[in-house]
């Protein structure tokens, strides 16, 4: 596959993401998927996700860039959301957060086989301790490229 | 630049790091670079590194995957090293911690210009949480792919 192939495959994934499809997932997700070194298989990377979105109810999946040089792609996500309860161990509380996820996928043929992932958990501290007071504009951290 | 091209240049920049050249610095770096979105220039960054090494006295860049695609790299790190008293945050104190980082960056010609980094911290609050008893190879999470 050509990068741009890639690329292209990789953003049909993120669609799948935004619109919950979960019975498509299987079309870009290989059944023996592992997630940070541990083998979750398909069953427990759509667990993963469908939990998310519990946890997150305005979950959204933005790339903010993206890199292919296949069999592998690095994507930076942004998410601006309000995840409810706890969040990475983090009281988050539906208060609106921004942060970003840098993550590294290993394709295999045309479905993602090997995936690590990073989540700015740092970002996110920083906006809780802002307090209550702060505007929307000011806890939004720049998460894209200028 | 082609993709290989484009590698090899960043393996040279993780070696300039790795032996602590910082007088060669400025063949890798703009010097208008931004870090997170916050220009702080090769001056800044060249900063930053000295101080990481000062805080980290066995600090080794090691490259766990690697993905270019002009003029973008991004790159996971995988560090093993003992951080002396606080980093990010978090009271290491010469604990033996071993975490990732995934960063993206964007070249200007030769040079690194944005860079867009995000460092595993709850990997490290979890080797910290596993108490002193815990022998070092549990505490060593899989950073690179199998």
């Amino acid at each position: 596959m050509r990068p741009t192939d890639l690329s292209a495959l990789y953003l049909e994934y993120i669609a799948c993401l935004n619109q919950q499809d979960w019975a498509a997932l299987g079309r870009f997700v290989d059944d023996e998927v592992s997630h940070n070194g541990r083998r979750i298989e398909l069953v427990g990377y759509r667990d993963m996700l469908e939990r998310d979105f519990r946890e997150i109810p305005d979950l959204h999946f933005s790339v903010a860039l993206l890199v292919a040089e296949p069999p592998h792609v690095a994507s930076r996500l942004a998410f601006v959301c309000r995840p409810q309860g706890t969040f990475l161990g983090l009281p988050v509380n539906g208060k609106r957060v921004a942060f970003a996820e840098n993550v590294f996928y290993e394709f295999r043929g045309r479905k993602i086989w090997q995936v690590w992932s990073v989540i700015d958990k740092a970002a996110i501290e920083a906006q809780l301790q802002a307090g209550p007071r702060i505007h929307d504009d000011v806890v939004t951290p720049r998460l894209a490229p200028e």
